[in-house]
């Protein structure tokens, strides 16, 4: 890994370059584990723009991981210190970048204090990078997503989801399976909404029971090395009523229309628009109250987001969720989502549990 | 609780007035929980001086928390907006101050360009009331401590600690009963280090097997309504060794100690004294790498800081965590960690579990 560590700081360098910086303090500490592979709580960078004029890019983190930054992170010149962010203010020379929409008002007084550099807002230079993932990136991708398929299959095979268990039992089973198949966490507290509950978009789990009939939604993600899953299914217990199973195959049409959109220039309001046009037409376009989807990642929700308020447009190498819903208040939803690459080649489906109605 | 939430108000209108400021924009989502009760994801406050003088607070969430708003701030103007931010702002008038320390540098470009007021850097109000917690504050830390002491003395009684079992095993028990005895979700990830490993401060669970007449380290915690128990306690699987129990009778003095220096008017620095003192004579100061204790609350670490270059004095209604250790490297740690509540009448312990070594 800490040669696409390397390779990421060179890509970030020639951005810094691109805005006439000397170099780019890199605060956020999402950003400082991209570029670094550092995972501890308290870290800063100094990101330079030439290594060869003899400025040489630093790392701080404070006592407490010495030890770990060594490991994780062999290759750059550490320096250790409590307070991060100032202590790398203090090696900046020349124009240097900051974060200015990650540091606060307060701290940016903090950080000039500290620096004999002249500091100047540059925000959004390393997230546009994480925008497109290396292979490094869609593996844990992978392997993130291959957990929340087994532990999902696993709770489905030895029958956990069943009439009389309540949403609350069925997340924890479901959580404590992901961390079974390797999962070192949840990517979010798991949604299980059975029969009305299924309705509200984002309903967390209560002692409500799972009942004959239920629509169940089961919303829910793991987290490998900082990467987030996220998947959506909805299941029916026992055999589906007409209204349950027109809903299912509405949203799994607008679904697939979604994941067909995909493609690298494709705009991302027009992805939103090819699923959104399907549950339109069927006359269910007010009950579908969300975006189509958003990028995942070192977070669960980042850059891009699919929505009809979104602008610019996808590139090889996104990763993405694809998850339209259509809600009927007090009866019951359905919701169906996939986590997948951009590809030129077409979409690259990293959820692999079936899409067809689910009947348990 | 409604009205313990209006006397939050209250008595941060009393802070805005001493500042000359009419009013304050809360931004930071803990701060507008404790203010409000609200736990979605997205929301702002405006809270303002003076309300009889016409003025009046407002509320802000997005299109997804209607309802849920509507339930738990029944008292407040609500605006819905996704922007929730701006969408406060634009509702200041006169000299508003904002919380400086947590707006970053391209949102108060937002923040003022939606704003008719005057804004102004208003940092730490809300955090200064959070510092000395009401009776409903403690009430929720007095659940959150007992979950844990349930659940260790559950994880004890079931043999969940014994040779063979991996760090890792051990603390997904520990978290799942914290779960059964009514906690939301654990208050971070549990520390449990076994035999060598307990000599690593922040040592996380690994698939290191536990073995006999090893020392076994336990920090965790419960969150219970968004406040963060945390409690550590070491353990001895079999029959001590000497050096194990002089180690951790030197701990259990030292953190008595702290405990005992816990009083309205004492200064955080001489609390940690108190304990460190004990360690010091001991001859063992440099094997105590780490700060007394810290506050808890809605944030597992809050003010005030118990440590050497700590300022400020304890009032009554802190609530703090004394959690001294001594770390042998290579051979064993023991650390021994309390949450308490600060009071006149001296300290109210909230975690309950034996600080008698136990031997499992």
């Amino acid at each position: 890994m800490a040669e696409s560590h390397a390779s990421r700081r060179d890509a970030l360098r020639a951005q810094i370059r691109e805005q006439g910086l000397d170099g780019l303090l890199v605060l956020d500490l999402l950003n400082v584990r991209y570029l670094s592979g550092f995972t501890g709580s308290n870290a800063a960078m100094l990101v330079v723009a030439d290594q060869d004029a003899g400025g040489v890019d630093v790392f701080c983190t404070d006592g407490r991981y010495t030890t770990q930054a060594r490991r994780q992170v062999p290759d750059l010149r550490h320096v250790i210190e409590r307070a991060s962010g100032p202590a790398v203010a203090a090696e900046a020379r020349g124009r240097v970048g900051f974060e200015s929409q990650h540091v606060s008002v307060d701290g940016l007084d903090v950080l000039i204090a500290a620096s004999p550099g002249e500091l100047v807002r540059a925000p959004g230079l390393v997230e546009r990078l994480r925008l497109v993932k290396d292979e490094a990136e869609v593996e844990a991708l992978r392997m993130a997503c291959a957990a929340a398929d087994r532990a999902l299959a696993d709770l489905v095979e030895h029958g956990g989801l069943r009439v009389g268990r309540t949403e609350r039992e069925v997340g924890r089973e479901l959580e404590s399976r992901m961390l079974d198949h390797g999962a070192d966490a949840p990517s979010f507290t798991s949604i299980v909404a059975a029969g009305a509950n299924s309705a509200i978009p984002h309903h967390r789990p209560t002692d409500a029971v799972l009942r004959a009939g239920d629509l169940v939604k089961l919303d829910f993600g793991a987290v490998i090395d900082g990467y987030h899953s996220d998947m959506t299914r909805t299941l029916v217990l026992g055999a589906p009523a007409d209204w349950q199973r027109e809903l299912y195959d509405l949203v799994a049409l607008a679904q697939s229309a979604g994941r067909g959109a995909l493609a690298p220039g494709a705009r991302v309001a027009d992805v939103d628009a090819a699923a959104r046009g399907v549950i339109e037409r069927a006359g269910r376009g007010e009950q579908f109250p969300h975006g189509l989807g958003h990028g995942v990642g070192l977070q669960i929700h980042e850059a891009p987001s699919l929505a009809k308020t979104g602008g610019g447009t996808l590139a090889a190498g996104m990763a993405v969720t694809v998850e339209p819903g259509v809600y009927l208040p007090g009866r019951g939803g359905v919701r169906i989502e996939d986590t997948l690459v951009v590809r030129d080649a077409g979409p690259e489906l990293l959820t692999l549990t079936t899409k067809q109605l689910m009947v348990v």
